[in-house]
């Protein structure tokens, strides 16, 4: 009887428990000759052997849970003391675990390709709420996050108009914008900003004045990545004042009081943050968790260890992770030009 | 300055304004020589000419709005008295009118292929809630269809569960069962039944047998187009009573009282109907309606006509009306195989 | 330590599962000394001594999920064999079970009332998806209904406009239109139909018509108990064809086809059915049931046999069984009559 | 021809639509003795006379929208140099206007009162999305922030378990604590903080230490009126950067980095803000501005002027605007006692 640990690493998004329940419901339809346990909080339950027992009953109804029944971690397979190789083997031996499949996003299949490099089995199912894979159309938890943004778009639009405010909404996307991107297209923004693309202060203010003359509420969707040209120290995420607390803002909290400043219009912020990746999964990523869950037990039936599971089209594919690592999958150009030419 | 028409034709669906939004705005901003007009009730419009303007001012904030702001009808431009090239070349040169974007379905662009075969400058755009069109990957209306069907089986799960009982979910799908196939996946189904995949009376009966054994309540999610073999004229949908009134139900009726006969288990049946259809689209459905209607103008200005534009991965691209008309795009057996695996 | 039974009986409803939770966290963390234990599938589980043991990690997260844990069941524990207060008493003595907490509608109330007068301990929570029991001003499970509802209603609108149909949506409410009037209400519905009021096909058709008249389409929302003073034996519930299943539609299925006949206007019925009554309950609904929930472990500790919580205005009462039983709330003709002067 | 203009004044909520369609539905129909113009952006339209016809096409529909179609904002007819009664009794004379329909809160209410007093018939109808107006059982608004903020927890507890946790929410509520308790009690928060009720850090890290140790991951609710006893000027909201933008955050950011450090456990911050107070308004929300909008009529011909309208129990009642004005509806110490029990 093969046994193989499921770990989910990385911050967590909506669609990772249809992937566990879809492997384990497999293996107790499919394949009778699989078992799987699951690793908690990571590479952390990897390295320290710290398990779950994973079957039907466990994965009961988990499909439309956010999160994931595992609980994950930022914790390195190979940056912490007690890992490496050498105590990772061991600790699957003595589990009796014969393989490893990884759900997690870059640096997860970054350390899945370094412990399959060492010669540990190991399998990768891609996940990003960023969506910025290169190897894969889509991550699961994108869909999810687009749809909690688009929805917070169409509420403040309603506020902004009643007020005739400019409001901005600072969205997730630290390296890549497809969230604001898709929920500004949704929500029908009048100014997406990337991080891929460059844009002025200058002509921020001119969309929003352009749509204030028509006698419309400005409604702008920032990525947390974006930047501005014009941003010195002053406006750095570093903090001025000392005081020990997390930003929460960031871009949006910058860019509100300068469009105020700039515009003479009221301008309000929002910042969405860790509400875009909890809660109930949309039905496209349950339906992509599961897919990507049913594909594994053949990926490892047909010995396919050192490989990722990537959506191309509307099908499941599997890649090498030598390609899958370490490309991210910016925002085209041109994408973004479709979009911008109906700003303002 | 060229004057071109947009047409919605067929079952409404979600992601229509979205398409009719973006090309107006696309020609506000990027195409100044172009304009639209948009004809009233489909086909109808075409025929006697019956349009309205189509500016910026109108199509503010409908992308986030169901249904067609230009109606729709299943008048057809051949098979009507009035209709025919000539009269509709008269009506377009009364109008200005240089050419057609006819938004819509299988039948509608069998009918903008005709139209373009009698030299009449059509293009089109792809829609049926059922993604059943074999050139595009996806339609809209279809996610916006998933995600209420799947709200529906999470609903239901909650008072099966309570009550013991077998719930069946009867959602959209005349000859694909792609809304069966992906809400059931979504919620956890415990089976799917599809146009495409026979499966007996028995076969479903084992299924739900088999969950009640486990101390659980059968979901049942079953396409409008799924057939029995053992359905005979007794369960027809013509009707037995001879009141005159449309069928609101079909197989989900006939197979609810089946089940509960051959199991014992109390077993009842909701209709999902037009709520699948109407109401807020998906975010998805915007974005992707929205890129159709940006590819839309484009496509025009290359001289496209005779094209219909389609979903291939994430790119917006080009297909001849000959290619995508007639194929229906059906689930593919094996990934109906892959959830079947799970039944039960 | 005392120690008390809790049961959900009748119709599921959402909200069931907060007022479980809040009795044993209350009792957790405030009143020590009680204990609580859950009988399965209502009063099946109290005359049968099978429960469920509760405690804090049991109501983990549950308020948020529809139906109940305990499930529930019609079973009457007077009127079947192995029922009646003997057989029930010795049931509780052998569990050590030291009193009742019936929650349910009126059927459960009268039930729970006659357990307290033969000598039985029990209080009662009130619950009823339809809003009509009279002692109290509202019930959990409604809001969720009226909500879900009134997003149906919002998206067979837009689909009627796109077809220029007239959408008929049913909905719950054998005896009360509660859920009719509000949905109808908060939807702007052209016309509500209640079992409360009489309107004549003829008055219907006139609102329909003019709405028509006005080129807009009409949207009427109807409670499963209207009945049309016109319906004679061949319009009956009882059906005609002597087929063995259940009536999904009931009156919009009838309604429909006789407006359309009518009218001239093409018109769909859609029928709710037990998605109203499924699934994730609004935040109302939550915190009616959890503060119900809270005020049982007081109202045991005063002694408050024979009594039913109920909400009047924003507080939480005690009402004798005796007055709240058999009282059937309806929609109040003054309140029908401002709604249905905007009819039309 | 009796004619009456609306206003709506202060921060938007959702429902204010559903109270001017009401109005102006129940003139079409019933009062066709009255006719309704809206007043611009609040107060400032009364002054300056500007305003929009109201009829049945202008609210088509709106009663599902966010926001109000007449605008808002924050100008005072006393307190701006073109106000005082002799140029609003002027601006309605020169209009026709007989008499003000003020939709608005305390403040809004404290000057329709004055209005009233220096001879201009006015009504008052009440709006808060804070629910404190102690006239009222509830105000709109207030329902669907409870249900956004409800939602959020859902979505944020599923992220705090995943990564183990401390999540923070903070929602609207400067002097009033309804919506953190409403939403807290929904979402099953593990501490709700309220500007009502002092709590020392020592007893929120108390209980969230308690959560952790039973291994689950603490939700906190917090109003933004909440303050820590200990708080000092170096926590003020006045900020001690000295750069120039709005605080989103507050107190939800000053808590989260206090809890981190006391407790040891990771803890992140969420600020809903605007969020809560657009978009479409909850059935409940659109039921209740429907019938306080179908109640102005009557009151006025009721000849009522120096009244507000309240909800109270199931019943709209009138109010005189001295009883309804300056006083605020604070969260009841037994009921906030109640939540309080099932801390930790």
């Amino acid at each position: 009887m093969a046994r193989y640990g499921i770990l989910t690493s990385g911050g967590d998004c909506p669609g990772l428990n249809a992937v566990i329940r879809a492997i384990v419901l497999d293996a107790d339809s499919g394949h009778e000759t699989f078992e799987y346990v699951g690793y908690r909080d990571g590479f952390w339950g990897l390295v320290y052997g710290e398990t779950i027992e994973l079957d039907r009953t466990v994965v009961r109804g988990i499909s439309k849970e956010g999160g994931t029944i595992l609980g994950t971690s930022r914790f390195g397979p190979y940056t912490e003391p007690d890992g490496g190789p050498e105590n990772i083997r061991k600790a699957m031996d003595r589990l009796d675990v014969d393989g490893v499949i990884a759900i997690g996003g870059d640096g997860t299949m970054a350390a899945a390709a370094r412990l399959y490099g060492d010669g540990i089995p190991t399998v990768g199912v891609p996940k990003t709420i960023d969506n910025d894979l290169a190897a894969t159309d889509y991550t699961f938890g994108f869909n999810t996050a687009v749809e909690i943004a688009t929805e917070a778009v169409d509420r403040l639009r309603t506020t902004g108009n009643s007020h005739r405010r400019c409001m901005v909404l600072e969205v997730m996307g630290r390296h890549a914008g497809w969230i604001a991107l898709y929920s500004g297209m949704a929500g029908g923004a009048h100014a997406i900003l990337i991080p891929e693309a460059a844009e002025s202060l200058e002509q921020v203010c001119a969309w929003v004045t352009s749509v204030r003359d028509r006698g419309r509420s400005p409604m702008i969707v920032v990525a947390e990545g974006f930047t501005l040209p014009e941003m010195d120290e002053a406006h750095s995420h570093k903090g001025l004042d000392g005081f020990n607390r997390p930003r929460l803002g960031g871009i949006g909290e910058i860019l509100a009081p300068l469009i105020e400043e700039k515009t003479g219009i009221e301008t309000r912020a929002t910042v969405l943050g860790h509400i875009q990746r909890g809660g109930v999964p949309s039905a496209w990523d349950r339906v992509l968790g599961t897919r990507f869950g049913f594909a594994v037990p053949e990926l490892i039936a047909d010995g396919g260890w050192g490989q990722m599971l990537a959506l191309r089209g509307t099908d499941i594919i599997r890649v090498p992770f030598s390609e899958a690592v370490g490309h991210t999958k910016n925002v085209p150009l041109d994408l973004y030009g479709e979009a911008r030419a109906a700003f303002g």
